[in-house]
């Protein structure tokens, strides 16, 4: 017999979202978390073979156990899932934040090539060891949050050499599990004239993105000025012909129709979702789409909330991200968006644990690897020094002390 | 010769505040914040004795350094005062925040003797050491972020014994500077029938607490159903023939008249002061008392902002605190409160800075003492690996690597 198993022990409640996952996200409540009082598992190869009491691994299985783990945990919940970032950047837009908050309009900014035009122009600029520096120092701030899978995507080059160099970069990142997202259709460069213009150019970019299999997704930012539904009909088409799988910046600033689009077209996530009416919060809860609520960025943006408690009460599926980029939200912490989830869209603290695990797993359709913490699944969570209850309550107090992928410790 | 002073060298920049400090906190612009470039400054028992570029100390002090610190600093700022605290404490009320957001109310909550009560019967349960254990945690946390001075009320006892405990606790804190605020007329305990009652009782115990020396300052929240301005007044004027100064919980949830009494007494400061009308703001702005913003309470409470752009822009002081506490404002975030007074409060940069550090010495008339560093002041600093335009940007970002209290280094 083999002895290939690793038993980890020690754990006051194992937090399993085994609830959450069984009703795949939607209608969570306080029994869902799953949690297990003193809980074990067993480790093979990366994968959970087994969950339950200490006391109660099965003989057959003790058998084969190769060492033990003591994690002396209050708790063991599953790796954190970050489904929305804008990883990779270089420069910084703190400057431009006091400027507007000294009354320099956003229009005065852009005119003059500020915005996300800084960013493009820094992102052009940097080498791809640079890129990588700062973007794997940001990844580790994650995975120091217990954050196991982070989804990155493109979208601040607009241009074909330095979208493919950030994609590269996403490949070279170490630690958590990359989920790569082209995101070229996020704003329009100054070399295109229009949106339609440069799509077509984006288009042409696809096929090469695919071949060298540099990203797994294709987002594209819905908004009156930026890209229309009309013309991401065919873009997103092309993409999943092309083998990606396909996600919307939807209905931020205004109703524009992405919600609809994504729902339509079985998108596995609308991003922002602000701007809903009641039809398109009905159609997207009904949906296989998951809604994604960035609440930090919410809050930068001093705009309105995502109707997510109205998402959660027609069935919907929420996730939870950061939306960490430098400009409309410069923030990695968990902890806020967590928060912000419950003071400012009344979403409950099951609701919460489940937007950023399972929810954000279903987000990056990887909920049947990740997002829970079930036999066949992987080894992705973190240990807790504190009450799992105490979490997303006290900004910037995160009590994650060792942070294990696949089995392997990455913190 | 004696050869007693250190020298601390290699800081790219050092923000000393000193423009900050020579214009009392008033009208406060990019130029006051007193950057050297390649900055250095002599420390001698935990005073400096001179500051400024590291290529010009004075040869009749550099013949008395003892010793040489080289601090690879990308900044070094003034440490952090924090003035407006409720450090001591036990138990959480994240469990009340929960039932909150799924509809129970406040007066609910309260009717049942949770809210301040559930604080208040863990507070009188705890032993000294207790709170002792749990206070020094949170002072570590502070003191992480660059803290040095660091005030702490009472109010969570509300009778002799356990406030005169909560007292004890403030002086066995290790690590900042601490300033002792008793704060007993927090609310009314359920012993007491009304505010009047309580207050007389309070009354007595003032003497005691001015014997054994165990506070510096007496608060009081004035507010509708709490004390008014017309049982303050003789509370206050008490506390201070006893040598206290005096400070008040003012105008947070009503214009109740808390900051015009603060500044008829000439109180050191006036705490939220959000409910202001034109003439409150006017007569605060233009008087000694230093107004004591409390962002993070706000996002918190869901209630408006204080009028600190107002106030500033009428020559106003304005302090920042977190009013870090268990039920309405549960983080000790120093990254959070200035950005929150950036963008919801439109305090420019540099005003946020003098905030946490000059103005708030002000709050609590140390301004002699600390809040800037110029000879003759604490040699009391925070070591910033990152620009310092870069803080308050990013929410949980806050790259404090070192923190020096009077020459000695405590994080």
């Amino acid at each position: 017999m083999t002895q290939n198993l690793t038993l980890f022990t020690g754990i006051k409640e194992l937090v399993t979202m085994a609830g959450a996952a069984a009703k795949d996200g939607r209608r969570v409540s306080d029994d869902d978390m799953g949690v297990i009082k003193n809980g074990a598992f067993l480790v093979e190869k990366g994968r959970l073979v087994w969950t339950g009491r200490e006391s109660a691994v099965p003989r057959d299985l003790k058998k084969r156990i190769k060492k033990t783990l003591d994690l002396k945990a209050e708790a063991v919940v599953p790796g954190f899932v970050e489904c929305h970032t804008h990883l990779v950047f270089a420069g910084d837009r703190a400057a431009e934040f006091e400027e507007r908050n000294r009354g320099v309009t956003y229009q005065e900014i852009a005119a003059r090539g500020g915005g996300i035009l800084t960013t493009m122009k820094a992102v052009r600029a940097a080498s791809k060891a640079q890129l990588l520096k700062l973007a794997q120092k940001r990844a580790d701030v994650f995975v120091q949050q217990g954050v196991t899978t982070l989804e990155a995507k493109t979208g601040y080059a607009l241009n074909e050499k330095d979208e493919i160099k950030t994609l590269q970069v996403h490949k070279l990142i170490e630690g958590p599990r990359i989920v790569s997202t082209f995101l070229g259709a996020h704003a329009i460069p100054p070399e295109f004239k229009t949106p339609d213009e440069y799509l077509k150019f984006l288009t042409s970019l696809l096929p090469k993105i695919a071949k060298q299999k540099l990203a797994e997704r294709v987002d594209i930012f819905i908004e009156k000025g930026f890209f229309s539904v009309e013309s991401a009909k065919p873009f997103l088409k092309l993409a999943r012909e092309l083998g990606f799988e396909v996600v919307i910046h939807a209905d931020q600033l205004s109703l524009s129709g992405g919600t609809d689009l994504a729902v339509e077209i079985g998108a596995h996530s609308a991003d922002h979702v602000i701007q809903l009416d009641e039809t398109a919060i009905r159609r997207l809860a009904q949906s296989s789409t998951t809604a994604v609520a960035l609440p930090a960025a919410d809050l930068y943006m001093r705009c309105a909330y995502p109707p997510s408690r109205k998402l959660l009460d027609e069935g919907g599926r929420v996730a939870l991200a950061t939306d960490f980029n430098p400009g409309s939200s410069p923030t990695q912490s968990l902890s806020l968006v967590g928060l912000l989830a419950r003071l400012e869209m009344k979403m409950t603290l099951p609701e919460v644990w489940t937007g950023l695990t399972y929810s954000a797993a279903c987000a990056l359709n990887l909920q049947k690897d990740v997002g829970s913490l079930e036999p066949g699944k992987c080894a992705d969570f973190a240990v807790l020094s504190e009450d799992w209850r105490s979490l997303f309550y006290s900004i910037g107090h995160h009590p994650v002390v060792q942070t294990w992928r696949e089995g392997r410790r990455l913190f």
